[in-house]
């Protein structure tokens, strides 16, 4: 484990000076500031080995709204603060962008800022830092996605087989035998892992499940007008979307159609987002509990800390039946 | 949530007779208390929604040592506990087998013993209890064995996926371009799902991944026995086992065959028992953290305690390389 010493031998200064670096002191240049958390990290210091006295922490969080109690990560935050404020950690609320993990590498920038560990929401396969993941030595959590192979990163989410397995299940019990899927972009790791989940339910149903069963594009109207023909060309008597927000979209859709909604076709979301309940009709999904979401993501940052090695948390997802769903047509 | 209300008015019986006989005193007759935990189980009434006073866990174990240090099972035990006891849990490890599972439900089992939740050593998936834990409403942790569905059960394991991925990457490293793998019979979950991770790593590095490249048996001396030799005729000169026994059994048997390990062929195990280092050549292995698995237990369960419903907490995964694995022969 490396120590101060073993950054003060590397650069030829006093511990001292190490110590005053990394605590922030006004009276260290920048130039030094900076070669000292460049080696720190380099060498693999890490704040929690030496017992920092700030317990602080931070939430990252970028394509996704936080602000109001309505946004998705409303209750993924307020979960988190409640299982982290009353065990004495300050947590920090961070939006990120690609510009600053440009700027510093993962480890210098939390070293840095004298934070312990991170929670992100909200990241895709694109973003710099998804790299500096399979090397890191800081505890992350990365909400819906996964990194293999480091100790210090965890892979938190819902149970996407499950969830997935759960809607087919209850669509074939309603009678439904050609289920299409229809999602976002498969750029961020959560929706190529529910393409997945999706195809390997309509397997275990043993329903039709070749390719042609499936669409993504990046905007939702573009992925209606690209590939709802086909799906109800093929025959498709229920639809799942990757989120609620394009199943709400495909209900608008089918309402221009003049598609009955559930009689001519079931529509499914994933998310269970506060407007499920206010859509016409009110709709079906398979819910992610925000709130467990945001407990759990402490509990396994706070494993990190501790070097309990968490590699994957998910949580059981939950279908919430509304009333987008219902026996396939005759 | 079911009350003591409840279970009094189905029965037709005073709420005090109710508590008397889930608090096992003496003045309630067997069959009182009989019909009343019945009913408590029946109707879903659960002692954690009730707030039980005595804060009892326990750890079910077979078909694992656990009783000395070197044993499997010791470290798991010892690291739940190290977590569970200075929480103020009291925790009894019950040895348990398929006449016990026969004669009470898991649910009923738990209420009647004033037990808050479980952890699970060793289920296989022919033990009766599996089929209760689809739907039991008590917490329990299943080390290395998985229920869907259930908001009340935890799937606790190693990363099984990143640990042969390590292991087959290090091998492909080494100059191994035929690898093998041996296993026993396919009766429990974890085996069925190191199978899997076999082949899937195999398809990553885009190796061969014909189904004879494996092989399974319940006795170490039939699997050695049946597949061995097709494995070394297939060009095999690397082999992983499913477990460090199985492997341990392959290096004598190598010995006795006069092939020389690592030189003709490399031999990697999984779980990493104390018995590794002592081996010869020592074994390479795929380290299960025991200590770290028992910590976890806790978390797990006293999650689900706190109605945190976690579907599955993996650890990562470890490869300890020894002697047992070398250059590929040319």
């Amino acid at each position: 484990m490396a120590t101060m010493d073993d950054i003060a031998r590397r650069l030829g200064v006093s511990k001292g000076t190490v110590s005053k670096a990394l605590s922030g002191a006004a009276d260290v240049s920048e130039t030094m500031r900076k070669s000292v958390v460049e080696t720190a990290v380099e060498i693999g210091y890490s704040r929690i080995a030496r017992g920092a006295s700030g317990k602080r922490l931070c939430v990252f969080v970028n394509n996704m709204a936080y602000e109001k109690p309505d946004d998705f990560g409303w209750d993924i935050i307020t979960g988190f603060r409640k299982m982290a404020e009353p065990t004495d950690y300050q947590v920090d609320i961070i939006p990120f962008n690609e510009q600053m993990q440009k700027e510093s590498r993962y480890d210098e920038f939390m070293l840095r800022h004298n934070y312990l560990g991170a929670v992100f929401l909200g990241l895709t396969l694109l973003d710099p830092w998804m790299k500096d993941f399979q090397s890191c030595t800081t505890p992350a959590v990365l909400y819906d996605n996964h990194v293999q192979s480091n100790p210090a990163v965890t892979h938190l989410g819902i149970d996407n087989d499950e969830g997935m397995e759960m809607a087919v299940a209850r669509l074939v019990e309603l009678g439904h035998r050609k289920i299409g899927y229809l999602s976002s972009a498969l750029g961020s790791y959560v929706y190529q892992a529910r393409y997945a989940s999706f195809f390997h339910a309509l397997r275990q149903f043993k329903l039709d499940a070749h390719q042609y069963m499936a669409g993504y594009a990046y905007r939702s109207s573009d992925c209606l007008a690209k590939h709802l023909p086909r799906l109800l060309d093929k025959g498709c008597t229920a639809v799942i979307c990757s989120h609620d927000l394009l199943a709400h979209t495909l209900l608008i859709h089918c309402a221009e159609l003049g598609l009955r909604v559930p009689e001519d076709l079931s529509v499914v979301g994933i998310d269970d987002l506060p407007l499920c309940r206010y859509t016409s009709p009110p709709l079906t999904t398979i819910r992610q509990d925000r709130t467990q979401l945001g407990k759990s993501a402490f509990y396994a940052l706070s494993s990190l800390i501790e070097h309990v090695p968490i590699s994957t948390l998910l949580l059981h997802a939950e279908l919430i039946e509304r009333a987008s769903t219902g026996p396939a047509p005759v």
